[in-house]
């Protein structure tokens, strides 16, 4: 299989975050693609190919393009105003307060378009931001020469980007662009298995109200982990798109055993639908030991997962999401490729 | 006039804040209400009378239960899961996500209700937050019992916060609820005007469908100021509070005649509602050298917008609110007393 790397996401370096009350390290950080690409030549996955350069119209196909533009010119107003560091917001909307006036002052902004802290715009996120896209679209054009399958090593992570907001270290929602992007290509149907441990927010919000794009998320119950708003099972679509997203929220300790009764009505829904690609959102922070995260998956349960996933037998791209036990990041993100593979 | 205090202010120092990007000592600090009592003790402005003990239940008359409950014992939570500081989220929700349902984990909570990262429930602070509604109750029982007059020194402040959220430094809407209060004590038609330099969003939707209410405010536009996304000129009241809701949005760089013009409006809405009492929102951010705000009004100012107050002639109480410019905070606040009793 084939990856794509872009060395832009470099440029996205927010070094801290505020996570339960304290300044820490931020849990996003680019030595998690540098040590992905590491493990995928030391296992010798297959070719590492550099992301090419696509339009910026097939962002904003799937996001408001006043985000976008925002994104892109957030950090140089940041400066303009004399402050140092990322630019992030200090005020949220709070419920029931009207939210359809976007405020103009760059605070206004901030607070309208991002859901956290933990989302900086940093001098230079823009070229990591757009690289990422660049990523997976890169590896959606493989698909549609012929690969069947390819891995975006996209960093930042996109999933939890919504149609007009951004958060969670996610600022485009690589994944969802790349789908819209397949689709546009002439695919009938798409679907986006998203197996991160935080709900794919941003996906199914973006994709809600269609049914060309079938969304099915395994991942930790909202009611008890970020986003919080968003992940229930009775989410099920709306619109068009009733009854083609598919929650699977799993408790805190969930280990291989639920996790994969979980991913096995995933896939028969998947497969009942017959895609003609599919898209993984692909987070490993399942992992027993990730720092933020309470499920159970062991380094071994990834290769079965990848098994498990080239079972459907379809056209399929990986789009990196999020994972943050470091040391072990790179064995659990090639094991699931090497799983799909060698399956 | 008499001042109530409350020395369990002291309760609730929050130190740090997150503010336009940067951890800043925070500007909400108990400093703020010695300094306006020591500048009371100086003009002799009058008695300070200690805060009695109100029932809970004129809290929760105007809050949801659950969040009172949650402010009250959220830091035992945080301190039960090892965190230090305050309790604050790391997370808010995003437009257009599921808010119906409250999450059951602590950080979802704290995601849930409240909408920013500057309002830290401390080990102490629920004494403080208590306390300051007890002040503005008892504020409010000296009226019923004939004063003129009552300036209820609260600290945290309330104006912000709303039926099920808080934030902006506001926990509980000490002014709503000493509103609530005196309705039901039997005033047919209470006044709130909000001079705070911030929107009183808080106090705006408590009151939003209520015609006994009429809710009167001059704040800087929101559209570039805190809160964001409340204070609009348009926001007139909604069912039975229709016509009850009156913004005054401001630019940067008000000064006295403009603000005063706005004040003037403000005071014929007033009195043609012919309220049997007055609530003053009383912020002094409004003051030229605020370090959070930027509106122009000078020292004298204040003693003038006293005196205007005055020509209402209705029962007043006034409950502080925000102002950040510590040093001449004492007299800015005892300017708009000592204005309004000399007029």
């Amino acid at each position: 299989m084939k990856t794509i790397f872009n060395n832009l996401h470099q440029c996205h370096d927010s070094s801290m975050e505020l996570f339960e009350g304290s300044i820490v390290p931020a849990f996003e950080k680019p030595q998690r693609a540098e040590l992905i690409r590491q493990r995928i030549n030391e296992v010798h996955l297959g070719p590492i190919v550099n992301a090419s350069e696509f339009p910026l119209r097939f962002a904003t196909a799937v996001h408001d393009l006043r985000m976008v533009a925002f994104i892109e010119n957030a950090y140089t107003e940041w400066e303009q105003l004399g402050r140092t560091g990322g630019a992030i917001p200090y005020s949220f909307l709070a419920r029931g307060c009207c939210c359809n006036a976007v405020p103009v002052s760059l605070d206004g902004r901030l607070a309208y378009y991002t859901f956290d802290v933990a989302t900086p715009v940093t001098r230079t996120s823009w070229q990591a931001v757009k690289g990422s896209v660049d990523t997976a679209l890169t590896a959606a054009k493989l698909l549609h020469d012929g690969e069947r399958a390819a891995f975006a090593l996209c960093r930042p992570p996109g999933h939890h980007a919504g149609t007009d907001y951004y958060g969670g270290y996610c600022f485009l929602n690589n994944a969802a662009i790349a789908v819209n992007a397949i689709v546009e290509e002439g695919s009938q149907r798409v679907a986006v298995l998203d197996i991160d441990y935080h709900h794919g927010n941003g996906t199914q919000e973006i994709f809600y109200r269609r049914d060309d794009v079938l969304f099915v998320s395994i991942h930790a119950d909202p009611t008890h982990e970020f986003p919080f708003f968003s992940g229930h099972a009775d989410e099920a679509g709306a619109s068009d798109g009733e009854g083609f997203n598919l929650n699977f929220p799993l408790p805190a300790g969930t280990g291989w055993k639920v996790w994969s009764e979980a991913l096995g009505n995933a896939l028969s829904r998947i497969a009942a639908y017959g895609p003609d690609v599919l898209v993984v959102s692909l987070g490993v922070d399942t992992y027993h030991g990730d720092p933020i995260s309470h499920f159970l998956l062991g380094q071994e349960d990834f290769i079965r997962l990848g098994k498990r996933i080239a079972s459907l037998q379809r056209p399929t791209l990986f789009v990196m999401e999020g994972g943050y036990a470091v040391d072990e990041l790179g064995i659990n993100v090639v094991n699931v490729l090497t799983g799909y593979e060698g399956a």
